[in-house]
Parts: structure tokens; C-alpha cells; sequence
């Protein structure tokens, strides 16, 4: 019998950071040794998320460099701009680290400046660091030290688009991704557009003239295809707390293949996915279908008289678009059963 | 000094019922004759909606012929399927008519068969029916007998596209509407579906592969450019109340013309309109921002290396989608100012 | 024809200036002069309200006590201890004031102090401040040139007391006052815990132990019997944007006296009021039926082998719980019928 | 090792149905033999309920004696008058049965019968059924052939007053239960009243005359002191999928004992119950901190000048309040560790 995995969380305090702490407190392979926030030293985490209460005993620390470095593998559930900063002494100690802010995840440190307004403070372990989405990069998840785990939007558009990228069936310079998260994808701070009076009962579009996110998808994309990819993408706020839901359109090359054997191709490819579920024809899936679990449910559509593929694809943000992705990629690169503690089945009613 | 409007609402327990009843109380220029129900027959309106216990004292009776002939104009606020039953005799009678529903919005019966699964009752009457979009059609809707009011969606959608399609500035065949709604949408019947338990913390799609506002949307659109019109209409389904919120996707024939230009186009297209806002570039209009109100509010965007324009529309559904319209056109109909009765300010927060 | 009445508003970037601005924005016989912002300085109001666009053609200033003294009358629509601070100077230039806030509401310096924690900055003016519940104090309001307006739980809780208390009926040492509302009764500024995230599927007491608004009820209630009053005050956050619903307990003193006489005593009481309305015995009144409107609904109930007088009230908590409330004062301290710009028809759905 | 207990479940469409089917299918010692439902006979459940697609591979059946008396337990999630009317032919067959609805839990027929207008169909098993609260008859449910699950208002009434019931801290002829429940309670069948658009962004209380929880909350406190009841039991519905949170009021017998006393009594009472959490006083228990979770926490109160004791009481009503408990009874009858598959954490955010 091995011993567990050491954990460190750098930044728990947020919605990604009590995420993790729900899915690897029941984890059976992992020990949580620390959890680090400057403004909440000492804090229990059970104070502040009373979920917790009875399940975790443990505080809030201030981040310990030497503690971290002990740890067999870190999280960073911190904001942009956190992660990078601390990655070259982890690094050196050999601590794996998975990170699930955008520091590492855009390949070039001068488009990633571009869309975070400063210069990125460690451009060298960029090549290194591995884009963690493990329906399309588990191979190198198994061998990496740092892990820039997928952001919650691409994580969805990247799986609705994969099998029709990787046959080369979509025009890949007009794809369409226009997409609808819950307001837990704006992350925990206090925000007045974020209060319950101001986005309950209401829906808008943000972001319209290019987000954050866009480049990122982008990236992914172009690894599936040697053809130049070209993506508007338009996010949108639901009045719920966990969910994305992203409505994708790719017009067909080829007109006259029928949707049956798309989602043939779709069923074949993620034949082997335990945490993608391709729907029959014309399902459509529903984001509660997913609140909590770490899965991506799509389905496949197609309107008389029009040669756009449309591809509905369901994920919570919080899970199989965060702290579930990152607790897979973990399991890889641990070698344990990939599925290992993600088993949870979504809170439905 | 005019007599008022003697107004008769056929079907009014419904969501386009009780709105109607809420514009009309107090629109100084109408005096609700009679509200008819089969089923709610004797039951006061304000035991069912107790928002107007107050201020409306009349109870639901049986829809009869001979009382809504004597009334100046009659609306109906029912399913499909009710108004062409008994718009021949009210014709006859020389009685105006609002149809709030989907009976006369299509002028091919055929096509109306195709989505509504069931012969046209009264084909005769589709020539002559207005479809009641003042923005598109006030000219003709003030010489109506009878005005189809438009849908939610294509009322939305259609005054997302206007100005683009008049000016020819897109390419027709390769429209898209991604549209979402609230709830309200779904109407009042009872649907497990629509239940606060399924519905609320939830984002959908549904009618992904075809629905029955395409049609009515399309005809609109054919009216106003000479070239062919294809368009890809998804509805998702929003845990709000009110709302619909359209986001449109256009090609530009030409590249090289600035959003600023077509600004300026569409400012002025709808410079005299009195319920349509052109919000300045860069806007994110909120369906909160119309609750209640007889508003439509629009903003442009386009990416950069996108030949896309994107045209986010906001209304609300029951009031600028459905009753506040109908009030519109009555207003018209009638040579009333058009704002008459409906200066209601939205509800926010 | 009398000239209208100019109205200033200081602090009017929170839920009940915009709640002002919607309903005095139609109000036939008030011409809004100004309205404050320190921080907003020189923002149209529109621009924070997109629901006033095209409405109010009006920006936030920085608050100015010549342009104030030059008003017939100022809201404030600020937190508790601004109004208190400009109120000796606006007095002395016979300005009439509306105070939204709390600072004029509790007589006694010392007990606001105790809730407060802070000394009363202009204790001298408590005698004099009239407080702002029509119902209640309708001829003082009509003298007043200081109107400390109602609180919003307190509104509900004193309505729904008022005639069991003037008549006599209940045991008044023995109340309790279980109350929920929504969100915006939590105002606009930015707090983790009015996150949608946080706030919304969650249902909580807060300030279990005792809340601000306690005090002020049992002054009112207490003038309204010879008798001590003891009142338990629990409020609770919903998961809504509007609303107050109050659940009272009050013992009947004579157990024997039948629910319809209480009924009758409360239609009888209120049988002249425009925004009071006793629903028939056994309703339950729902806050969606107020939303928007200044309106009051209650209903009586007793349960099989009880003493207890159950009184359920629901109100919109910015609407007859503050600004509807304010203008309902206004009305009457300048002499124009009560309902004048306040005839707003619920929002339902 | 020995084998899995066969489970059978009566009438699973329905919310009770999917949170027994989401928890069993997590049970290590549970395997699903059969759920029923005469209506959707043959659709797989996952088909009904898409968060189980890939977790269980199960299809409605008709409800079929032969195939339910070969279980070693079976479930009813049935509305009432449904268990009642299989039971004696159960009971034959010596199956053990757990039932969640009303038909066991109160032990006097006629009063049964007075609440649910119709005659008890099995009075004669009434005296055998154990009421299902693990916390207050734990060893009579180890032995019990029949359980009747506990309701989901009682249990979180129950749980509240009981240490000060036991303790015979308070006047048990004057206790209030102001409760609220999430939609989830009224169930999944179609009723206007539970739509989103009808039942979101509003609050009301309901069965405030007298609802039928209350005989049933009155037996079980009963059973714990030997001076009469009395309680007023008032429920309200609160716009949020699941959770209860019961509001309750009591008079201390001794207005001198210090609330830091009877705090104390309260965390001994619960300190080995797994699934009851007493909260640090002040504290104000939210129901999202338990939902999802087989958990019911609570906090007491007391206001200054007041003898009332106030306990504040939140639990998923699905989950502790259901299923959940329901399977905390089945883990006490088949002796196994009573938190078997049920360590889930709430959902957060």
C-alpha cells in the first residue's frame, strides 16, 4: 500500500479553492496538509464554509514556502498572477504543481500581456507547463511537474469541438461559441454586478468585444487541426450559481453527411472518456444535469435547410471546468484510477 | 372629447392575460368591456392575479359572440388554435382584432400546417392579416381589421436585424439567432418542465434542431432585403421570470465598414421610434433594464479579426414581446399617440 | 394650476433613489431638481439605470446645500448618519425633509446610540421629526416639515399589529414578529454574503439575537396601547430581489372571540386606506403581488386549539417599505390626494 | 464478507425517488434489484433523470409483489395511500420496508384519517411501525420491520426542540415552528403554483389555518415529556430548489438559565450523533450549508428582555429530511456503520 498524496492549496478561500476541498476530503488517496491565505490566517475553513463543518479540521495558513515544498503536489486555486510568481522556487524543489489560474496556460507569454495587462513574470516554464484538459493532453499529463489546468469555458467549447476538429468536418475560420455560465464563474469577491438583486431574475451578454478566455480556446483548438482557426465567442451571465452551458456552431464542409454519422464519430471518440457523455440525438442537456459532478454532457443538432452543426455541450464550471478537472489531472499524473474520487453524482433535483 | 376604447380580451388567465390587464387598467383611453374564460367562468380576475385586487373589478365569463362584437376591438390572448376559430364572425361584425397568438402570424397556411401540425382554419383571413410590428408595418397596421401581433422571439430578433438587412450590410444567408427567455415564455399551464424544482439553477437549449418561431422570424426578415434569408434560431430556456434576450450573428458583406458606421446607422434608423434603444457601442444590454417596460433595447459589437456583427437585443416578453405590442398597435390603430398608456419605467432592481 | 413641487434627492445611487426616480419620474406633480452622488459625481443617472434611459435626463452632483435649500422638499436616500449631519442647515432654510434613513425614526438618542453605536448628531431635531407611517400619523405627516419615513420590516410588522393592538385584543407582551425579505432590503453596496452565489437557493435568519429595526417597531406599536409591549423580532434573507413577508404571533387575550370579528375590525380599519388591503380570511397573501406597487396586503388566520392570532403581511420592501411610502408622505404634506403617483399595478408575473 | 442488501423502491419518479436512486447507487452495500413506477414502465431512469446517464443502468418496472418480496428492503417514495395498500402483503413475506410517505407515521387512525380525508387501509400495522428518527428511536428501529420515515418539516422541529423537550426546559404548551421549505417539498407532480414564474422571486406562507405535518410533530414531541403539547406550525415556501429551515420559538420555564447553559445541554445531547450539528451560539445556520448532505444543523438564540428560547434549524428536505434519513434507517436495521453512504459533502456554493 503507497502512501497518500500530500496536498497543498495555495488560495483556498475562493470558489475553485472550497471546491477542492469538497472533492478531496473524500478523496482516498490524498492528505490535505495545508491550505494558505494571507487575509484568513487562522481562520478555520469550516468557519468560513460551514459545509466543511465536521469534515475538514483545518485553518487557514500563510503561505509557507517551505511547507509547499514538502508537499508531493500544489494547487493554485489564486486569481491570475499568484501562481506564476511562486512556480520557479517550486519548481526547484520538485513539487508538481497543477494550477488552476491562466498563468500558464497561454503558450505566448506576449498574447497572454496582451489580454492580462502586465507582463507575464515567468515566461520561461511556459513550454513546459502542460494544458490540462486530459481528453486531449493526457499523455503529457502523466509526465508533467506543472500542469495549467483548462479554464471552465474552454473546457466546454474544446470538448464540443474536438471530433469535429480533429476529422477536419467544420470550416474552422467561422466557429461560433456563444456561451452562458452561473455566477460562481465570477469567482467569490464582493462585486455589485455579482449581487443577488442585480443578476437574479435577469440575463446579459459580457465581454461581447472579446474575453479573456477567447485566445485560450483558440490555442486548443489549433492543436486539433492544421487548418487556420478563427472563433467569436460571446460569454453570457445565467441567474444560477454553478453551470456552463455553450451553444457552439461549425458550418460543415461537407453538406451531405448526415448527423448520425457525426455523432457516430462523436460516441467513438469519447467511447473510452469516463467523464464525457455524449447524448443521443437531439438530447438536451441540461447544466443541473452535471451540478457537481465532474462531467461534460453534449448533444448534437442540425436544422433543415442549413449546413451549421450545432453542438450544445453542459459542464459545471466549479467541477469538470475547475477543481474536478484539476483533481483528474491529478489522479494522472499520480497514476491512480482516473476516476479516483470523482465519483460524485450531480445534486439533481 | 372621444369615448374610450371598448375592449373585450378573449383567454385572459394566462401570462399575455394578466399582463394585458395590467397595461389596460390603466391606460387612460380603454375600458375593459369583458375578459372571457370557459374554465374560470364567475371567477374574479383579482382572486386569480391578486395584483389587481383594487383595481379591477370584473370576473371572467364565458367567451360570447354577441358581447365581443359590440366592443370596439377585441384581443386574444389564447394558445393557437382559438382565434382563427372565431376571428370569420368577429370580421364580419366589423369588430377590430388583436391576435396575440401564432393564427395569423404566417401568411402561408401551408407552412403554418407544417410547424402547428393541423389545417389552418381560416386561410381567407391571412392576406388581410397586419402582422403587428409598428416598427416594420405602422402604416398598414393603422388601416388593420386585424393585426397578428408579433411573437417574443421575432420581436426581438427582427428588430436586432432591421437596420442591418435594410441597408444591406449583411449576408442574409447566414444568420444566427441564439436567443434565451425566461420562464414566463413557457406560459402558465402546468408543465414539470417549467416547475420552479427543474427549471430554476438550470440553462438549457430546447428546439434545438427546428422551432416554431423560425418561420414567422424568416418572413419577417424576407420583407425587408431582396435577397434570400437563412437563419439558425436556438432558444435556451432562462431560470428568470421576463425576459428574452437575443444574441444575433451576422456576416458583413464588407469587412472594411467600422461598428461606428453601422452605429450610426441604426441610431438613426430608430432615432423617432419610441420603444427602441440603441445603447452606445460597447453596451451590454440586461433584460432587467425592460421589465415591465414596452422596451427594446440593442447594442453592437464585433471582434477584431471578425467580419461578424454581433446585435445583443433585450425586451421583455410579455410586455414590448406580447401585450405592450398589442397595446402599441391598438394605440395606432385607434389614432392614439403611440405611447399612450404604456410609459410604465422598468422595475430595477 | 399650482406650480409642481421640487424635489431633491441625496444619495440616490442605492435601491431606494432608483426606487424614487421610478416612481417620481412619472409623478404628475413633481419636477426632480437633483439628485446627489459624492462618488457619482457628474454619472447620468441613466447610465447606473438603464432603466431610465430615455427617461431622466439627469446626472448625479456633488451634494450642494444652496441647491438643496432651493428644493420644496429633499429625500435622502442615504444610509443612516447623513442625514442627521446636513439636517440643522436644510431646517433652518424651512426646506421640508423626507429622511429615508434611520436617523430620525427612534426618539430617544440614547436607545439609537445603543443600536447604532455612535452619538446622534442632532438629537435636538427627534422631538419634531414626524414618523413617516401615513396609517399611523397621517395629520403630523400632514404638518411635518420633518418626515423620518418608516423602516421596511417595520412598516409590515406595524400595519399588521395596528388593530389588534388599538382594539385591545391581544396579550402585547407576548409578540412575535417572524419576518423574511428579500435581497435588496441588504441595499447595493458590494458583500460577499448578498452574492447571487451565496444568497441565492439558501434560505437564513439573521441578527437572530436582536436587529435595529426592533426598537423602532415597539416605539410604534407602543403608541398604540396603554399597555408595555415586548416584541421578538427574527428577520431572514429569500432568495428574491423584492419583498417583505411578515409572520405574526400575537395571544388573543379573549381566546373565545371568533376570527371573523378580528376580520371585521380589520376591514373596518382599514377601509379607507388606498394602500392597505385585507385579503378575505384564510388567504395567503404572496410578496409578488405588491412587487412595484405601494401596497400592503395582510390576512388574518388561527389554528384549531390555539390562542394565537396568526396576521401574515407582505409588502415590496422599496415600494411601501420606503420610497413608495416617502412619496405616499409627500403627497399629503403637500396637500394632493394620496395616491397621486403611486397607482402602479404589481408586477405578476 | 457478507453479501449486499437487495433493495427495492416503490415509485421512484419522484423526488424522494432520485435521491434514494443518486445515494443507493453510491452505497457500497446496497444493490438497486427494482424500482417501480406503472406509468413510466420501461423508461430507463436515466432517461428521466440524465444525472444518472453512466451511474445506473436501471429501468422502471411495474410494481410486482413476487419481485418486491425477494428484496431485503424495500422503499416507498410514493405519495401517501400507496404504502398502505401493499403493506400486509409485505409484511407476510417478512420484507423489511422503510416508508417515506405519511402512511405509518401517525399512530392514531382516525386522526390519520382526519387529516388526509379517507380511512386507513392497514390500521392494524400501525402499532408495529417504528417513526423513522434515528435520533430519537434508534433502538427500536434496529429491531423494526417497518419504518415510517420521518417528515421533512418534523425532523428539522424535532431535532430542534427535542434537548429542551427532554430537559424540560420550556413550556411545551406555547411552541411556534415558523418554517420554509424549498419547491423541492411540494414534490415533481405539474401545479401551477410551483412554475418558476409563479413561485421565483416570491414568498408566502401556506396551510396557515392548520397543515397536516403538525399532528405528526405534536406525537413525536409528545413522546419526549410528559406534559401536554401545544404547538402552532406555520410553512412557508421559499424560492430555492431544496431545504428547510424551521424557525422556532419556545418559553423558557426558568428565565434565569443562562443561554450558554442550555447550549451546553444541546452539544451533549448531539455530541454523538453523527448527523446532527449544534452550531456555536450566535450562529445563523443557512440551508445551503447542508445541501445535498444527510445533515441537520442548528443554533440557538435569545433576544434581550425576552424569555423566548429561539432555535434556528436548517436540512436538506430531500436529504436528511427523506432519503437520506431513510437510509440512515437502513444502515441501523442491517447493522451497518449508520454513516454508510452517507458522507456526502453539501454543495457549496
Amino acid at each position: 500500500m503507497s502512501a497518500n498524496i500530500k496536498v497543498g492549496i495555495v488560495g483556498g478561500t475562493g470558489y475553485t479553492g472550497i471546491e477542492l476541498l469538497r472533492l478531496l476530503a473524500r478523496h482516498p488517496k490524498v492528505d490535505i496538509d495545508c491550505i494558505t491565505s494571507r487575509s484568513e490566517k487562522g481562520t478555520p475553513v469550516s468557519e468560513m464554509f460551514p459545509s466543511l463543518r465536521g469534515v475538514l479540521d483545518l485553518s487557514f495558513t500563510e503561505p509557507d514556502i517551505n511547507r509547499l515544498t514538502q508537499c508531493d503536489l500544489v494547487f493554485f486555486a489564486t486569481p491570475h498572477n499568484v501562481a506564476m510568481r511562486m512556480m520557479p522556487e517550486l519548481m526547484q524543489h520538485n513539487v508538481k504543481v497543477i494550477d488552476l489560474s491562466a498563468d500558464f496556460r497561454i503558450k505566448d507569454a506576449s498574447l497572454w500581456s496582451q489580454w492580462y495587462k502586465e507582463a507575464h513574470a515567468c515566461p520561461e516554464l511556459l513550454a513546459e507547463a502542460v494544458y490540462g484538459l486530459p481528453e486531449m493532453n493526457r499523455e503529457q499529463i502523466k509526465q508533467a511537474r506543472l500542469v495549467a489546468s483548462a479554464g471552465c469555458y474552454p473546457t466546454s467549447v474544446q470538448l464540443g469541438f474536438l471530433p469535429a476538429l480533429e476529422h477536419g468536418l467544420v470550416d474552422t475560420q467561422h466557429l461560433i461559441a456563444n456561451c452562458a455560465s452561473g455566477a460562481s464563474g465570477g469567482g467569490k469577491s464582493a462585486k455589485v454586478p455579482m449581487l443577488l438583486s442585480e443578476a437574479s431574475d435577469n440575463f446579459k451578454a459580457y465581454a461581447a468585444s472579446g474575453h479573456r478566455h477567447q485566445p485560450e480556446i483558440v490555442q486548443g483548438l489549433t492543436q486539433l487541426t492544421s487548418e487556420p482557426v478563427k472563433l467569436v465567442f460571446v460569454p453570457h451571465l445565467v441567474p444560477m450559481i454553478r453551470g456552463i452551458h455553450s451553444t457552439l456552431y461549425a458550418p460543415l464542409k461537407n453538406p451531405d453527411i448526415s448527423l448520425e454519422n457525426i455523432q457516430a464519430l462523436y460516441e467513438k471518440r469519447y467511447a473510452n472518456e469516463p467523464f464525457v457523455d455524449v447524448m443521443p440525438l437531439g438530447s438536451h442537456p441540461e447544466t443541473r444535469s452535471v451540478k457537481g459532478a465532474n462531467v461534460c454532457r453534449l448533444a448534437l443538432h442540425r436544422q433543415p435547410d442549413s449546413n451549421l452543426l450545432i453542438i450544445l455541450v453542459v459542464e459545471d464550471n466549479l467541477t469538470k471546468g475547475a477543481s474536478g478537472q484539476a483533481i483528474q489531472s491529478m489522479n494522472i499524473m499520480f497514476d491512480l484510477p482516473e476516476t479516483t474520487g470523482l465519483d460524485n453524482i450531480a445534486l439533481l433535483p
